[in-house]
């Protein structure tokens, strides 16, 4: 298959969809073979920006048609583990919305599915594929901030509320999966407190503290019910510190050359010890490139080479393993969970770069 | 005494005391007898600036001379509980740097040192003589903002680490009494976690959650390592919402007509029931009054005329609880700590007014 | 033809083009015919959206095509003469990207040629249907600023640097478009100064001031060679004042209640008589529908009624002299240059309104 | 004189009195003579203050002090000859608050008296002392921008308007003796606008422009009827551009390597071939010391080495000549005024360094 041309379905056609299919449809490898929504109006959008494509109610016409070799999901969470459970049998390599799947014994499910059929499984971890994440990714790796201390980011919006998860599986889904991919530890433990301001509604508000073995520790603080939208992060380290503001329009990371410096010595207990270097702050120019285009054709890449993409499904396994420790620390206000480590491993197969 | 001068004397010339002076000094019906502190070229400097004030090395002279009617307290945090004491016991009102004391027994046993010989016993908690807090206080009390569902505030910069006390003793205390000012509930739990990056130092960074009987929940987070100064606070309301920067020069709060709204019928459990509103902000002219000499010309007033003030040693205590509950449950990663209500109470005078 | 569909082709596909098309496309009585493009690959991507759309090289197909009522060209500016008068000739409706012509001259005979005709010429003055424009618009008509006492405007980014404008008819003719349309008065002279960085280009920088009969007094700043993107007009009133920034996502529009007060005695020649008003912000709701969307709405009800469109030939006409104006000021280096008033009035018909 | 403290007499103790006051107080090789003002309050607060030192309504007490070595002028701005001219006459070095005299006649004459008399005679050009403003001069120095392609700035806020001068005196100064620090070449021609909105006021709103005989161009926009304060300054050049903001607190100044490429070749009259680099930004860490203090401290340097200092008489008369040909242009409504080069050359002494 390594030359040839991909076919693709995607299965969803509601908010993220369209984003999915107009980039599948732009990629020269790839050729759309059809998009299927229980929607008819929004299945005529679609014939109607991509006329040689097979629109379907159906999602199991896309999986019958031997022209499909890959679907896209993009579908309500609830659905996400039948859907693509049905797609890794029929053969199909599968991108699936985050999260995975509801819980993490569907996603280990699913995993074992797509290990057993040697067939793709990523997760749509969109954070991880942006400019900017990478570029945080290689000052981290390149130890330019030193020792990581923290990462505390908030995700606020008057956003949309959903019905079938709470916000920390829409927003701090995102955290997780970046602090994942750019922190080399893993957290051992979550403490969370959340609250639920419409009553019959999941909760619209959380508070996430990650521990690390290390002194490190990640916060994570999601919102549906703020007045303005926010999406930043600031990251400390021993060296720099670095501020990541996502609606930046073009200077989304900026790198602080300042910190503390510690005086061995200390005569007085009550005196400070402690020194502040304040230097010159840096922006690097960040690509304008779509993450989705990147996530897409990293996709295609490991549908071709067969390697394990960034964002494969034990990444997403990962991810939803905190989610749910989070949960139940949102439960029992704030008790910390401890995150089982290597408990589950399936056989593992060499992941791509992007 | 209610239409004489007042005559105070300052403990501690240091980061804060100075302006405690300079405030005191132009007060019309103050006269500053007297300033202590250990350093000598502090001294030096006050003396420079207010040649006419006594300066001293030893409190004590400060307590023993009787034109001193008033002393404030500007000294480390674990000198206020012995200064303070000796100060009531001399028969002195007194006005202390935050927090109170160490901890809630050495503030009890403030307390009821100064109701036994009726003197005024306050704490210095700046913010909630702000004109900012005042007029969310204002509003809120007007019911402007309709039920509050939560209280969410971050308090950052590359700050002066302390020895002697943690970054929520330091940062912290300020929202919660806050906290306590303009909401008409108090907590009954806390969840807190913490952490420390460098070793010997208390904790530098820290997030709290305070749960309230009603749907309300504040957080908190605080952060000594911060590359940038944050002081933000998002307080979030059935009917409107605040999002209030103290950094900003001139229009430090904003009121968002901004929410949700429920639709009673829900056919579908995975529809969305929820509707947005979007309408105007405003900015209310905040007055540039120094919080400061909002404070100072309270206390004097509360000392002329007997009637306690808003930053009692009562509220200093109701603070100290919460900061204890807070500092359990760092211990304990998160784990939600009770707050006793009601446990303590001191025979009440009539809370003044500013 | 008032409850008929109205029959829409689009001459230039290039940078504006799909913009026009899309909302066209999608207006409920307007039926999209066809597309000229001289580029071939944009003429096949026209295609692949709108497949049942005619395209063509040749704009001449459209303007004999009896389904096509109207034309909307955006193509350079040194070709919208030719095209437009072509059109109008053929008895089209004609809506042109701005400015109208090359100079007042060829808008003088567009002008005369739609009059003659009874067709409508329509230029694409897009601000002046934004809702942030109409909502300054909405307050000035209302009296809310009191007396208008000046228009201040920013508009610089790294930008397109153009061959055959320079960037008083690429970015001033904006301001100016806004100019006419919110104040009551027209300006009576212009001085200008501009500035050339690359040789052989036209002028990438420059200030305009336009003086009126009244105190009003207009200045835009325009740049194509700068290092950050700015789009900001200040309005100042004797009651209040308006800052207007493009960039932001939401509060587009800022209502200071602020301003001087005159005390009219004044004793002493060199004590300052005057005062300061300092109070609420305001940031009035501004609807986020396309400019565009309520400009080609309004561009069709004129064809159907018969009615005058807002950005008439005229206006257009207007926008011209004052940048031919400018443009002789710059040259002299700011030297005043009068405005020739009401001098040509072609038969006019009543305005419609949006 | 060279090793001896100077003896130093403030006349004029108002708005910008006490913060020269303030700082020639703490300069280690001074000693503070005597303050001079019209009002008792005034005096009597500084004597409050400074107990030790001489306060007098007649300035004529501090120019026969012979203790008194210099006198820094802080009065309105049509008492800056006589005074100045006095002290001169004295014997005293002169620091003058901006500017140097009421017009360039007059300037002339200081400089021309403080030559004959081998005095020091400085403005208090405070601008030029800013860390921010000798950070820009050594980045155009090392020709960092490359080829310096404007200065574009503006000063707005609601002011306080002036009785004895307009807006270009009290806020186009600060700019346009920054231009004569950084840049290289002396403006040629200005061409200016202006406007008044109070009846009886000088001008409250001006835009000027100066040429030069490069391509450099300087535009400065001022206006005291701003609802919100700007000191925004925006310096382009061939290899970068800086955007210089005075009100961020820390990251005032931004270095962006961004900029146009141009193309050789062009085939096409109407294609661009200009194309565009977006790399990195970068703020350099900029000293908070106070400007005033490092201009202080290099009067008394002057003072003491007999050495020009940087904001010299000369250099306030060449900042007058600018303005007075601004406002001859913005009585003209912005027709160009040349300005006479090198007319005037007062015998020189080297200047020092800061």
């Amino acid at each position: 298959m390594s030359n040839d041309t991909i076919g693709i379905g995607v299965i969803g056609y509601g908010y993220w969809g369209p984003n999915l299919v107009r980039n599948f449809a732009t990629h020269p490898s790839v050729r759309l073979i059809g998009v299927s929504d229980l929607d008819s109006e929004k299945l005529a959008t679609s014939k109607r920006l991509y006329p040689g494509v097979i629109t379907t109610f159906c999602y199991d016409e896309l999986l019958k048609n031997p022209a499909v070799d890959a679907v896209a999901i993009a579908t309500p969470v609830h659905t996400h583990y039948e859907l693509a459970l049905s797609a890794l049998k029929a053969g199909k390599h599968v991108l699936v919305e985050k999260p995975l799947a509801q819980n993490s014994d569907l996603a280990r499910r699913l995993i074992d599915e797509a290990a057993r059929r040697g067939l793709i499984l990523s997760v749509d971890h969109t954070f991880v594929y942006t400019p900017a994440v990478r570029k945080i990714r290689e000052l981290l790796l390149k130890k330019e901030l030193g020792n990581v201390y923290y990462y505390d980011s908030t995700r606020a919006s008057l956003g949309l509320f959903q019905s079938d998860v709470n916000v920390i599986w829409d927003l701090a889904v995102h955290d997780i999966s970046i602090i994942h991919h750019i922190l080399d530890e893993e957290p051992v433990a979550v403490s969370a407190t959340g609250s639920c301001h419409v009553v019959g509604s999941p909760e619209n508000m959380a508070h996430i503290t990650l521990f690390f073995d290390s002194a490190c520790v990640a916060h994570i603080s999601v919102n549906w019910l703020s007045p303005i939208k926010v999406r930043q992060t600031f990251i400390g380290g021993s060296k720099k510190m670095i501020v990541y503001d996502d609606l930046e329009p073009t200077e989304k990371i900026k790198v602080y050359d300042k910190g503390i410096t510690v005086d061995g010595r200390s005569d007085n207990a009550h005196q400070f010890r402690i020194g502040y270097r304040a230097g010159d702050m840096w922006a690097p120019h960040v690509s304008p490139k779509e993450a989705l285009q990147v996530e897409v054709e990293h996709f295609i890449d490991c549908v071709r080479s067969g390697t394990r993409p960034i964002s494969s499904g034990m990444s997403g396994l990962r991810v939803i393993e905190v989610l749910e420790a989070a949960s139940r620390s949102i439960a029992e206000q704030g008790k910390p969970v401890l995150l089982k480590r290597q408990q589950y491993r399936s056989p593992q197969r060499a992941t791509a770069t992007v």
